[in-house]
């Protein structure tokens, strides 16, 4: 709590000027050139509405295309792609109907909408950071409703905002009590108006509905792991903090089915030595900091639920670090247990630190059974699998027989609600049932299809424990979800990659973007060193061997200073400048030490594309080639 | 026409049976290979919704690949991301809230709803069909009708269900009027209910309406071409057809932005000599056949509008052929004038030819400057380029100036839309009303946004021609846009590809898709011959060759016979099959001539990617290893 807490005022500190700075500096760099977009901005835009442009469209595209290979193809995944658009019975079983909602209080002259959430933090804040008069116990106070706030019901956040006269931000009039607004973006499919559907919040439904199907094209063998990557909605009451939080964003989302009696993952040993930063529910609970654990300690002293989930940990790991997230402001963040769904083993988010706090950008859930059995329950459609026993298997089942002819005597049309009632016991309810029956001869049970308890007498029916042999097992899967906010992971790599330099002269600041040569929009560009035709045509051919080779670049034959050329790449995060400045030999330029060696013409595409792949590292290139001191060039 | 009405018949004649039978065998092997899956299939789907099962998100991941490579990057486009939910300004500003509709009847009594014209295409064609005792003049009625069925109004549609009879097919109930259904989906953004927005109906909208920054960011230079990849959503009344007409969609879209005086490309010559099906608008309209055409030709003798056009038709040409579609079933058809939008220069569609007739799978249109001059006027945000001339130009301006006080006197309060309508005057109808100024000293100017016309005397204006200096030209540039549905794209592909062939005993056919390596879900899979745990180390180790290569592969080590593994992998067009037979060298074998070679194990890998990557062809090693004549095996 104390952490929340922590966590939650941050940025009200003086570092929080800095930050601010940093921020404005970076979403300066990012909108200017053209990282992003706020959508429709000739129309004056939409709130939680972002394009990407060029170089932001590329680092995306390279982003998903790491992830592609990183899971889907290295893990075999079988990867799906499935409509936005979702009729209402899919949200329905899925409780997105129901329960995806936001609480919302109304401006009650305007109309206008906020969170009601967000007004009483930042009430709350203001207050601690502005009020230095405030008591101590008032302190306390506020502080203990910023740490619970997230757990609020509508009434208890109602009643503090009457308690504060909390009013609307903009006019000061008086708010509505809160209500729940759902943030699914509602539409209509067909012409008749009479099948709702809505814009999906996560692209894991789509998964879940087509298990039956995947399962077999696996040939009916757990643990599988289905993927997909597209479009998800969330019409947020007021979006803030930019990038982070949008209406409409793209997610990345895997869904590992496995067999509940055995998690356990072949290429768990893959990952079991890697070692960050891991915030166990305990050491929140306690008031401790974040500590550097070694995966395989997490699971084999219990921390970590189990090893799948311990496998996705550090696959998550892996692909974060890999794209240029900073591991010492990466952690994986245990939900505590107030946090996860009744029906979740465990969960740990992949938190990473950036000027906004600590933000969650992956969720990695053992979600238990819950989302197979509830379309199950819905569709009518049994999503199970099968376990094949080599030899029969001798089990000891319940077994239910109600005694139809005296349930009906006994409740006339009500016989088939108290006959099914009676057959979803569970063992422990029916072997109570029974014990009760046995010693007293009736027992009340309550049927819930009839909202009332009915008197079972032993006549009615008869609970027995019989051995069977078994040929199989049938059972609903786990499913180990580890879900990918694109958009998020993005930012924060922007963030993380973000620093500036002075110039030569020193008299300004330069923007640099260390992209590592996988995410980078543009893996490199040629300049002609002066404006000159023979300059040009190596420049031209140069660049057709890159496209050769697939690698992206740009030629920049304006006749701008090279230092000027080089700076605007570097606020492009391109890694390598090629020179063109002699028609046999040229220049390659590292953008973050600035660096030059001198390669032949011919070598220059495969050297680019070595470096770029990751086949060698630019410190092997530059033990081959010889380094080239410039004089004339930026440095 | 006559095409047309062929075209609309076809699928009658005897050859029809045939495509009936193909088609629906190849859409069991597409359904049960989950290439394609009905979405929500467990609560009996969605009309129009489809999902992409494994081997088909593959094949589509593949041609958005295929299509980035090819376009954005051999091309230096600006690739941008955009949201799908758009604000109704937007949409109003292009049209699509006011026009982008298609006429609906509805059954009066139950409601249900159908598209006009489809039910009286419907009843024509069976009417053709099946009444053999039609009198001649009914028949040509008829043909006609069919042949200019997409050119009816409300009203004409309306007069001819009448005339006809025509009820509601499921019922025999009587139909309402036609009237106009908007095919977007609507939905609401934020939670006041006072922002309607819809899910965009294409993707072009996002690129326009940045066309400032996109311009600014390419240096304020022309041409240059922006793209964008992402789903697009029509809310059809009833969609028919499978894959091809669906209510959510993969487009891939690109703008290119160029000088409407100057429509020439630099890269033309690349493409000047291909040679492929033409069906300009002169052939269809005298009745001929699509033709073998030159593009270098059909550009000079001015049968496609300009270069720039002319370039992405051979562009196209090129991208659909490399994906493996029949160059003998594709054709560029040319819009008729009538079907063309009255803005657009010129328009030429790539039809490729299916068991459903020749289908519409990419559009090339040269849109002039419909687009950004409707969302400059509706937006006020001017998005123009400009001209720097090298020296100052002398220039012939037109100039109109309105008297003010004059106008004021006469028309007070609507003096302002007088002014505005006066400055609005293109040339000719300046220069015609200064006529009449000067011989009759009065006219009647019709002012719109006063809905009535008024007389202007000369003493209220004086118009002239004078002559300025100019230092640059300000102009709205051209945009050519070719536009690629990527799932008919991809439907196409599997007729295309698709094939079936005897089984060594001859009993049964077997599927087959031969897929290019380019596009193959899977590029290759690896077979133990018989189960061993030596031949699966090596599966194992040739495996991980290939990931650290990039390939994407199946290891298999069920004991199904090695035909049977070869038959399962053929119908899912995996294009290699390496089957390891002993621990020093493996075989590879060709999915369609079903040739195998011998090759030592460490160089498998990078012979499987040489060929898929296309440096090699299989001919090429089949020259370099020896032939293995299998004899245990399928042939």
């Amino acid at each position: 709590i104390e952490n929340q807490l922590q966590a939650a005022i941050s940025g009200s500190t003086s570092n929080g000027v800095n930050k601010e700075v940093f921020r404005q500096t970076l979403v300066n760099t990012l909108e200017r050139r053209l990282f992003y977009i706020p959508s429709f901005k000739i129309y004056r835009g939409v709130a939680g509405l972002y394009d990407y442009g060029p170089p932001g469209c590329a680092v995306k595209s390279n982003v998903l295309a790491f992830w592609r290979q990183h899971f889907v193809l290295e893990e075999n995944m079988l990867e799906v792609d499935c409509p936005c658009v979702t009729p209402e019975v899919v949200l329905k079983a899925s409780g997105h109907v129901e329960k995806f909602t936001d609480l919302m209080v109304k401006d009650e002259k305007t109309g206008t909408c906020y969170r009601a959430d967000h007004l009483l933090k930042d009430f709350c804040k203001e207050k601690l950071e502005k009020d230095l008069s405030l008591p101590v116990e008032k302190v306390t106070e506020l502080k203990h409703v910023l740490a619970v706030l997230d757990e609020f019901s509508a009434e208890e956040l109602g009643s503090k905002i009457k308690e504060y006269g909390i009013t609307a931000p903009d006019t000061k009039n008086s708010l509505s009590d809160p209500y729940p607004f759902n943030l699914m973006f509602q539409t209509s499919i067909g012409p008749s108006g009479l099948s709702p559907g809505y814009m999906r919040p996560e692209t894991a439904q789509g998964i879940f509905v087509n298990f039956k199907d995947l399962y077999y094209y696996n040939g009916n063998k757990l643990p599988f792991a289905a993927a997909q990557i597209g479009q998800a909605f969330r019409n947020e009451i007021s979006p803030r903090q930019g990038l982070l939080r949008v209406r409409e964003f793209t997610l990345a989302e895997i869904e590992h089915f496995v067999d509940p009696d055995d998690k356990s993952h072949p290429r768990y040993g893959d990952v079991v030595d890697l070692e960050f930063l891991m915030f166990p529910r305990e050491e929140q609970m306690s008031g401790q900091e974040a500590k550097r654990l070694r995966l395989g300690e997490a699971v084999s002293k219990g921390i970590v639920n189990n090893e799948t989930l311990g496998y996705f940990i550090g696959r998550v790991y892996l692909f974060l670090t890999r794209l240029g997230i900073d591991k010492e402001r990466l952690r994986f963040r245990q939900h505590l247990a107030n946090e996860m769904a009744h029906y979740a083993a465990d969960c740990w988010d992949a938190e990473i630190e950036c000027s906004y706090g600590w933000i969650e950008c992956v969720g990695i859930a053992d979600r238990s059974a819950y989302d197979l059995r509830a379309h199950s329950d819905k569709s009518g459609v049994p999503l199970v699998a099968h376990e094949k026993f080599l030899e029969p298997r001798e089990v000891e089942k319940l077994v239910i027989a109600p005694v139809k002819k005296e349930l009906g005597l006994a409740f006339k049309g009500n016989q088939k609600m108290v006959v099914e009632a009676l057959e979803a016991m569970d063992e422990k309810e029916a072997m109570e049932m029974k014990a009760t029956l046995e010693s007293k001869g009736e027992v009340e049970f309550q049927v819930c299809t009839l909202g009332k308890a009915v008197t079972i007498k032993s006549c009615m029916v008869s609970i027995s424990k019989e051995k069977k042999k078994e040929h199989q097992r049938v059972f609903t899967p786990s499913v180990i979800e580890p879900s990918f906010g694109i958009g998020r992971i993005i930012y924060c790599l922007f963030e993380h990659s973000f620093y500036t330099r002075p110039s030569k002269g020193g008299d300004e600041q330069l923007n640099v973007f260390s992209f590592p040569p996988l995410v980078a929009p543009i893996k490199c560009t040629v300049f002609p060193l002066v404006q000159n035709q023979q300059y040009e045509e190596v420049a031209k051919q140069i660049s057709k061997s890159l496209t050769a080779v697939g690698i992206s670049h740009k030629i920049d034959i304006t006749g701008t200073s090279i230092g000027k050329r080089y700076a605007r790449t570097d606020e492009l995060g391109v890694p390598f400048a090629i020179t063109v400045d002699t028609t046999t030999t040229v220049t390659i330029r590292e953008r973050d030490s600035k660096d030059q060696i001198r390669v032949p013409i011919e070598k220059v595409a495969s050297i680019v594309k070595e470096v770029t792949d990751g086949q060698s590292t630019w410190g092997d290139v530059q033990w081959i080639y010889p380094t080239h001191s410039s004089i004339s060039a930026d440095e």
